[in-house]
């Protein structure tokens, strides 16, 4: 996985004398994400038999986003929620992806995600940097009504998914269908009824043997 | 390559009775469109020995809207062209991606792209197939300014993927430097400094050796 030490992919092959700053800055960085097609999720794809990546997942946040913004609880600027989901999963470049049902690596994924929002961020020109990382500081805190629905579509999701794979990351060993709806539950909060159709689907999942019935290990901390 | 008379996928595991028809039909569509994860593009990744995919390059151009908006000749309104870019390539699910430099490919490229477009975006629900539909026809009649600022984001992404691979699809056999500019007009057309950028790193890879020199089969009507 690579870290905030190793050196930008730019790097390797540096551009041509003579461009401006800022936009060698801007390019520089614009040519580091495309380590985010690198970092795998565990969610399957239903599409083809491997896992998603980063870059992928973060497109198809944008495309829902699109295509559901009428759900949302409380008024959204559809744009802007669309930018939050496209750098959301940014700093996972240097910070590596924490799988939702990984306890542990949760436990230091704030302060790992933290350095890499610095690293990362810190490619771009200085109004730059701040705007990106007060995006993904506002995902990160779902205080406006924007970033609540962006998280429901980062939860949404990969439900979608195992859905598709009849079960996916559900099968996960120690995960119940009761770690699951808490998981779950922010998407409810940004949007009544797709919090209605994630739990339809927990609940079917679960009477198809898709996930562990639920009522032990609850998880009530979880988002 | 999947084609308009392929199930959709949510139709191999369709999901629970009870749900509304309209959100039925924006997930089945939401569930289609992982399709594009799957849809490989020729140029190849910077952070890994692959080719890149519709749903990576979306993101990428995403993103690229985000940083880049500023060198746009005429105002834009940023989020509007993210969402052009997010939904530009969704055609290709059926119709594959054509080259840009395959000639045959791009005879029929139209009418397969249009009839992957009404099989695609019927999925939804009337109001938003029209929505989506007439994104993507803006997308390809350049006739806005978001429009063209998106088309030349799609034209400077790759441009700057075969950067950092000294070369990249500009090694196709009968490609020639001329080419490469021709097919790139489109970015100054939107940005005067972005089109700088792309002539001086053409400029620059014709002098290394990455493309054939110029001055024989320029292609006049590509953009």
């Amino acid at each position: 996985m690579p870290t905030p030490a190793d050196r930008p992919l730019l790097d390797a092959n540096p551009l041509p004398d003579g461009l401006p700053s800022r936009l060698v800055e801007q390019l520089t960085f614009l040519a580091e994400v495309d380590k985010l097609k690198t970092v795998l999720r565990q969610s399957p794809l239903a599409a083809a038999p491997r896992r998603e990546n980063d870059a992928e997942h973060s497109w198809h946040l944008a495309l829902m986003v699109t295509v559901l913004a009428e759900y949302a609880n409380e008024p959204i600027d559809v744009g802007h929620t669309v930018e939050l989901v496209v750098v959301h999963d940014l700093v996972e470049i240097y910070a590596g992806d924490t799988p939702l049902y990984d306890d542990e690596g949760r436990l230091t994924q704030e302060q790992r995600e933290r350095e890499a929002a610095d690293a990362l961020f810190g490619l771009l020109p200085d109004d730059q940097a701040r705007r990106l990382r007060a995006w993904w500081d506002e995902f990160e805190a779902r205080a406006t009504p924007e970033a609540r629905f962006a998280k429901a579509m980062d939860r949404l999701q990969p439900l979608l998914l195992n859905w598709l794979a009849k079960g996916g990351t559900w099968r996960t060993p120690g995960v119940t269908a009761d770690t699951v709806r808490s998981r779950k539950a922010c998407v409810g909060e940004a949007s009544a009824e797709l919090g209605a159709v994630a739990r339809t689907l927990i609940d079917e999942g679960e009477r198809r043997g898709w996930v562990e019935p639920g009522h032990h290990n609850p998880d009530p901390v979880a988002g």
